[in-house]
């Protein structure tokens, strides 16, 4: 991965040093586990101090003549099952889609995609031959480490999980194009920016190549959740290829269904969520969604809308956001900094998202995990970043470095650092 | 059905009186069609001032010290799947349910029915033998006239739609009970109170007869879609009967999928909405919808706690808006009553809800409609009511009489009545 810091060393130290150093960060770490701590790294989840940036959401005037659409609709009743054009435009502006592509949401992107996968599994898409519920042993791509939430959609609705690495471009192509030469494999699950865990962009020749690839199935489908579409910690932000504009150039446009929202741009606990997809996957789900709802919460659009005015107005808000979320990256990093050098730990860097992967010595990820939890702060499951739960290497921790006050990720960090060392010296022999 | 007012005469008109009546009324109907209106009585949706009532929910104040729940949780952040518990007490205190039964969802009820439907088909419910999709040949009973986004569910997801009568009392329960001794018939819907389109209740034997009844369906489900719950014009609304009470003490609490929503209490386009159901469809339900979001929307379900404070606010709340609904119920039963003792129409006088259901002479509601349309009156399609949206017997209209202004609406029922008896009258002869 991009950022990931070269190792040597604990394993060139003799038993005794190793046994002196043991005993050493041992008691450090009994230190810790005296203080009582109760801190959280597991959480995907903004603080306070990022979710007090939009406040403003909150005290939007939405009397009654701020109820109406730009099209002079009562938001408040019923109708518009797509979202409204202005919202769509706002999208549009922001992400770089065709706003024809775009269908608004209620809160929750997940919900959106989960929605897209059971239609395909009950209905079909189109290019496809009918329900993949009558389809048997169906598989899917998860590119590894990857996100938990994902995976699990897939594995509930029957699918069998197949791992592809992810490198520092996104995910191994060769493995990617490898696979869905199978037409049982559906489709893949990516995170193209400030990927999950790994914080990693997709280079413009990966995302090139999944709009290209040759795909046994004729409906194949990329699950393309944006989530960390505008989430640069600063101007310097990673840049995402245009995933619809390559697939329209290899005529592959309905392979692809985009998701993001405002979860992290607003609030997850009220946020407006979004997909966008081809004209033919558009109108089969609108066929679809129109007997699943009326329409999403319009008024909670136009709040947004209100709130943030233009598409220049939210870039600034997120490099004002960013700029929060960067001082909890830097804090982790440095802490982790203190492992350089020692061959026990890798570990990414990310110019945006939400979340730093670490990886550790291969067999201790859960011993880690357990001295955390000993010292009292809480790690994301060890496996959680894998299909079914399970890491066979033993190695991959997810670090949530935003929810926490900047002090308490300092302390949980530092603990971090300290255990993973314990557990590579316990691994290599003490 | 109850209100249902007694005929006779048109047939006992010579040809000539039919036809100079006819002549009379087609003046009065070129007059109106030369107004050139553009009225709406399709449309089950509140009007302006309805929504006004509400408007005090867009001016809750939700500055930051508000955002919390009453267990201190900051509502704009992730967390709490099946809604706050001060949301479950309050729909407990209006509807009378458990709140543990409670699941509390985003802004569309019709959702959460499809959302129900569609894991019955990929994962199965308690009881069952295993997901729905799997099985072949599958039935739903439809009361029909009945609500057609409801039937559109389950005709989309492949069932056999099966009609059942509406009674004064609710389904022809006979007809019911002998349905489901077949075990492909999976379930019902109902809309219990001041049902889609007729506005009748079901009596307590009825849903005393659905909670008790032999089902051939290890897994059958009742839809019980208490839309209009409190949708009562006055204090003396219809009482229905506590279907969970009446499951429990037959065994079959699992039967019964609850539903309800504030969309006709505040506003349809932001509105919160409910499920209830017994701990093992629960349970069921979480472990999928855990899947498929984070959580609904917890900002919304504070800014309706605020605004309403109680269950008592709420319902002094509802006698407002019926008071202004039962206007519109008035002028509408005023102008059908001009085609009383006529032997060509019936139709329904509800205490509550927002539907009347019309019958008009067999064979002439399409015709009904189309002279509707020519003098710029939209009406609900005939059929509408019905599944498959056929009506064999070509005689029920839905009248939805909230959304046009009381004046609009004076017009509108005057042409329909107009219409119901021009209709009749090409029909018999003229």
């Amino acid at each position: 991965m991009k950022g990931i810091v070269s190792m040597k060393a604990y394993t060139e130290l003799t038993k005794k040093e190793r046994e002196e150093l043991f005993s050493a960060l041992m008691n450090e770490y009994k230190n810790y586990c005296n203080m009582g701590l109760s801190l959280d790294l597991s959480r995907g989840k903004p603080n306070s101090a990022q979710l007090d940036i939009s406040l403003g959401l909150m005290s939007v005037d939405m009397s009654r003549e701020n109820c109406f659409s730009r099209g002079g609709l009562d938001c408040r009743n019923y109708g518009v099952l797509d979202g409204l054009p202005e919202m769509k435009e706002l999208f549009s502006d922001v992400l770089g889609l065709d706003p024809a592509d775009i269908i608004v949401g209620g809160n929750s992107s997940l919900q959106l995609m989960y929605g897209c996968l059971t239609r395909a599994m009950l209905f079909g898409v189109p290019g496809g031959r009918g329900p993949w519920s009558q389809e048997e042993g169906l598989k899917w791509i998860c590119v590894t480490p990857g996100y938990d939430r994902h995976f699990r959609i897939t594995e509930l609705l029957g699918f069998e999980l197949v791992s592809v690495p992810m490198t520092d471009d996104g995910p191994d192509m060769d493995k990617v194009e490898e696979l869905v030469r199978d037409p049982k494999v559906k489709g893949i699950w990516c995170v193209p920016k400030y990927s999950n865990p790994t914080g990693n962009t997709y280079s413009d020749e990966t995302v090139r190549r999944l709009a290209a690839m040759e795909c046994a199935s004729p409906d194949f489908r990329i699950m393309w959740d944006n989530a960390y579409c505008v989430h640069d910690f600063d101007e310097a932000g990673d840049k995402l290829a245009d995933i619809f504009a390559l697939a329209e150039k290899y005529g592959n446009r309905d392979r692809i269904y985009y998701f993001s929202s405002t979860s992290k741009i607003t609030f997850p606990g009220g946020g407006v969520a979004l997909m966008a997809m081809s004209e033919a996957n558009r109108l089969a789900t609108l066929k679809i969604l129109g007997a699943e709802t009326i329409g999403f919460d319009k008024l909670n659009q136009l709040r947004h809308l209100a709130f943030f005015g233009s598409a220049d107005n939210m870039l600034e808000h997120m490099l004002t956001l960013g700029g929060v979320i960067k001082e909890k990256f830097d804090i982790t990093i440095n802490n982790l900094s203190s492992l350089r050098g020692l061959g026990i730990a890798e570990w990414t860097e990310p110019r945006g998202g939400y979340f730093i992967s670490l990886d550790v010595l291969p067999g201790t990820a859960g011993r880690v995990h357990e001295l955390m939890k000993g010292a009292g702060v809480v790690l994301t499951p060890p496996g959680a970043t894998h299909p079914y739960g399970k890491d066979p290497d033993d190695k991959t921790l997810r670090i949530a470095p935003t929810y926490p006050t900047d002090g308490e990720l300092d302390t949980a960090t530092q603990i971090l650092a300290l255990s993973v060392k314990l557990a590579a010296l316990e691994k290599l022999g003490v």
